[in-house]
């Protein structure tokens, strides 16, 4: 009657998911402020300024047509321009509107650029853990193989050896996620010139590309003196997913980008595919009148310092009562280990205490729970009693 | 290196784009006043105050993360809510907020149900010509075969004699569009009920239901006494595809839904499967600031007036001048009979004299042309001696 694969994807809840409407269920019982839901990352700090200025100089200024209108299927053409332009200024490099097609944010960026790949259900898409979960849906719908790399447990890298033998001839491209979900790693300089040195030998040993995606919606939260590296200065065959969902704290609004720089080997033709790839899934442009106000913020971002004190606080507690923590230099999420082997168990005890805390099972790597700290700092600080019990539990 | 289908897909550039860049680059040579550009159908009447005033009020009275964070991926319950509403009291039905799958407009909308339709390769979707290009893409990227049912050239209703022709036992569903693009027709009760029989008797034949899936972006735009139709009060298994592109002047915010009524069998599971296929297709939710701008502006739209005034202006003078045109009764396209039984051919002729009509070929028919009157309305009226010259060749 239906597609029975859509069916199971669409009655299977996300353990995320099933968390944050168990906490909303949970507040309704014991009151929203004793429920410490760490469960979503749904950026809780504002937009910066710039958003609601160009919004609304947007609404003043241009006319209905022009800001509500179709773009062109790749995105606005001044859009695209005014992104290259930053993004030269920033990281010294030389792109074109011509090297971006705007999308509806990371999902759909991959989404794209995977169906855009995959020629072949031989195909095999790798995939580092610990992962965002959602990729295995992505590389499974577009008709290719998934292949995970077990973590680095150590540092949350990436275990050169591993990948090593993760990569075959089958192997069409590998996607990186730095800074990353769930761990809140970034990865050093020296693994992304270890990674490039792999890729480019197994590329040579196969006779064929290997395309590195690089899904970076965390791009800019960063902490500390964390640098922020322009990946295809390392590897040449890599295309960039990104997102402003985070940077910008815009999540609902699905504006975003890949971009195939002119360096990627048949450059010009994945960025063909991508505009049919696009076409294909039912993207007709991204979001013209976001797109518009993107351009204006660009080299912009929410106030990050306010992840910060949260990151600080929660780090600094939790590292105090016992716990051991991923050291997080980027994104908002602490990856903490368990205190038993079963995440899933740890999970369910800290549901006793209302913590709402994400096994790490769902993200190819077990033996951990993700905290998201895009919450108030008040609730984190509320929440300190619950972990202290939690830890008492072992 | 890369799937060839979606580079193809890409390559493959539509008639109706390649004639309004032809016309963008005709406007830099012979200037922009005298190129007749009919070509697309990107609404230039503006979006009613509605939006504006929603926009504002959103902006002014809403926190940022209320207005741009993410909804639940069938969207915000309350947006949902408010469209039921607006639907019930406009359509005397019983509509409920889960019966509501908000989707980044029309193409989503219909890739994500015939996404969820379809099961095998072997499965069939139905389309009933002249029809929107798009839908051959759709339905081919969900893996299903495309089966077209030849125009009614006497009245572009349904011929229903070859649309049961076409219905076989691996027909999984029919598309319709009416108002119509390309035709401009809107389907007469008497065509709907029709439909109704004979889908209900192949439905008993086959032993299985044969969904309708009824797209509907340009409902509201209908002229004269022509009165908007409920299909699902005409046939249970209809599925509605709507989208919010045309009423309100908002084709690049990308903003729509999916209808799955309790009428409709399995809709439970159906809905289900929408929900999978959005997951599966990159959509994360569907653009949560205008979804909260469109619930405000429920039952508004554009001033379709205006696109009344050059219906009659274009239609009143193309057929003095003896061309052959089909009863406009909504969208905002004329279909016109091609002075040569090629339109193609027809289409370059116009070019002559920098008039830009789309030959029907794409659209499933051959011998018409389609002009779009979404236009300044100044344009239409210095257009009249290119139409004249036009047919003075013939």
């Amino acid at each position: 009657m239906l597609s029975k694969e859509m069916y199971e994807l669409g009655a299977k809840r996300s353990a995320i998911r099933d968390l944050f409407e168990y906490g909303k269920q949970q507040a309704a019982i014991v009151g929203k402020e004793n429920v410490f839901d760490f469960s979503i990352g749904n950026p809780t700090v504002p937009a910066p300024g710039c958003v609601k200025e160009a919004m609304l100089e947007l609404l003043e200024t241009q006319k209905s047509e022009e800001i509500h209108g179709y773009t062109s299927a790749q995105g606005d053409f001044e859009v695209r321009k005014g992104i290259a332009d930053y993004m030269n200024s920033t990281y010294n490099c030389q792109l074109k509107a011509d090297n971006f097609y705007m999308t509806c944010g990371a999902a759909a960026s991959l989404s794209i650029i995977l169906k855009a790949l995959t020629e072949s259900p031989e195909d095999e898409i790798v995939i580092i853990a610990p992962h965002f979960p959602e990729y295995q849906v992505f590389i499974k719908s577009a008709g290719a193989k998934i292949v995970v790399v077990p973590a680095d447990t150590e540092n949350f890298q990436i275990k050169m050896d591993l990948l090593e033998k993760a990569i075959t001839s089958n192997t069409k491209g590998i996607i990186i996620n730095s800074p990353n979900n769930p761990s809140g790693v970034v990865y050093s300089e020296k693994t992304l010139k270890d990674l490039a040195d792999l890729l480019k030998k197994k590329s040579k040993e196969y006779q064929k590309p290997l395309y590195l995606i690089s899904d970076e919606p965390y791009r800019e939260i960063v902490y500390d003196d964390v640098k922020i590296l322009y990946v295809p200065d390392y590897y040449e065959n890599t295309i960039v997913c990104y997102s402003y969902s985070k940077s910008l704290s815009l999540p609902g609004d699905r504006i975003g980008y890949i971009l195939v720089p002119d360096c990627v080997e048949n450059g010009k033709d994945i960025y063909t595919a991508v505009c049919g790839a696009g076409r294909a899934l039912g993207y007709v442009c991204a979001p013209s009148f976001f797109q518009k106000v993107i351009m204006k913020c660009q080299g912009k971002t929410s106030d990050i310092a306010l992840y910060d004190v949260n990151r600080k606080l929660l780090y600094n507690e939790l590292t105090k009562m016992g716990y051991q923590c991923v050291r997080p230099d980027g994104a908002f999420y602490l990856f903490v280990k368990s205190l038993e082997e079963n995440a899933v168990s740890f999970s369910e005890n800290a549901k006793k205490f209302n913590l709402l805390i994400v096994p790490s099972d769902d993200f190819g790597c077990s033996g951990y729970v993700r905290i998201s700290y895009c919450v108030d700092p008040e609730m984190i600080k509320r929440s300190f009693g619950a972990f202290q019990k939690l830890r008492d539990l072992y």
